[in-house]
């Protein structure tokens, strides 16, 4: 199979608050709560600028925006970011897109001074490709929110040095 | 010494953002970024309401707003809550005050199906009264996200179920 031929675009536009939803929607791991405040991040970054602290990197093939991931300092902090969020549409997926935005977003946010990245996730079921996802890309598992979600669904925090 | 006679208010009126600045410098914990945040966190409840997601408690004596506690819910959990901030007047700290704000919000919480509180501090020396006044009112330390706020600067995440 030849391999997708994808651009990275690094400004957010006022569309790309449907498209964030459409693709969070197709990765099938949000909810429709968490897929309301993925729009509403690109929104906000709209509205306010760099100053709203959600950057976004779209991954996108022959014009059609496929993926993204949101990241942005943690305030308060000197040089942590999060990662808030990474998906990829369905039909795409084990192409390495979400592994190029990773990396993308690493660069991106070096190249802002950061120097540790935390990631989220949750410890239920549906999440353990995302868990795997990150440890295969040395992200390290530094503590877990045991029922942080609800009752048996924890939070896992991983952190990456870069 | 008379103990001083101190109430507690709910309601959330525009000048507790100067109220709550004022008592945030007093207090000596908390730097400039940090209070304008909390001073921030007030005017976003004025203006949305419960729907800012944060919940406030004053303490007043003789008319005088003396210590606040700021908390909410944590948006994508069914029941876990944060304790952003509990701030006392520096001239009123050891007249179990912040003691009582504590324990009026873990109220609050309850009765908002809350049942688990998250509080975070930092591991240096400076929030030493920090960290004791958590686990004198068992709060659990759970995590520990090393360098979190800066190098040599780690997050303590303290949690207590209700």
């Amino acid at each position: 199979m030849k391999a997708a031929r994808i651009e990275y675009r690094y400004k957010v536009e006022p569309a790309d608050s449907d498209k964030v939803r459409k693709i969070a929607e197709s990765s099938g791991f949000f909810n429709p709560e968490e897929i309301d405040i993925a729009a509403e991040l690109v929104d906000d970054r709209i509205s306010k600028g760099e100053k709203s602290g959600y950057f976004f990197i779209f991954a996108e093939m022959n014009g059609r925006t496929v993926g993204y991931a949101c990241f942005g300092p943690i305030s308060g902090t000197q040089c942590s970011f999060d990662l808030y969020w990474i998906a990829v549409d369905q039909d795409l997926r084990g192409q390495r897109i979400g592994k190029e935005l990773l990396k993308k977003s690493e660069e991106a946010i070096h190249a802002m001074n950061g120097r540790r990245i935390y990631v989220e996730t949750s410890s239920r079921n549906q999440y353990a490709p995302t868990r795997a996802f990150y440890i295969n890309n040395a992200y390290r598992l530094e503590a877990t929110l045991k029922d942080f979600y609800a009752p048996g669904d924890s939070k896992n925090i991983y952190v990456k040095g870069i």
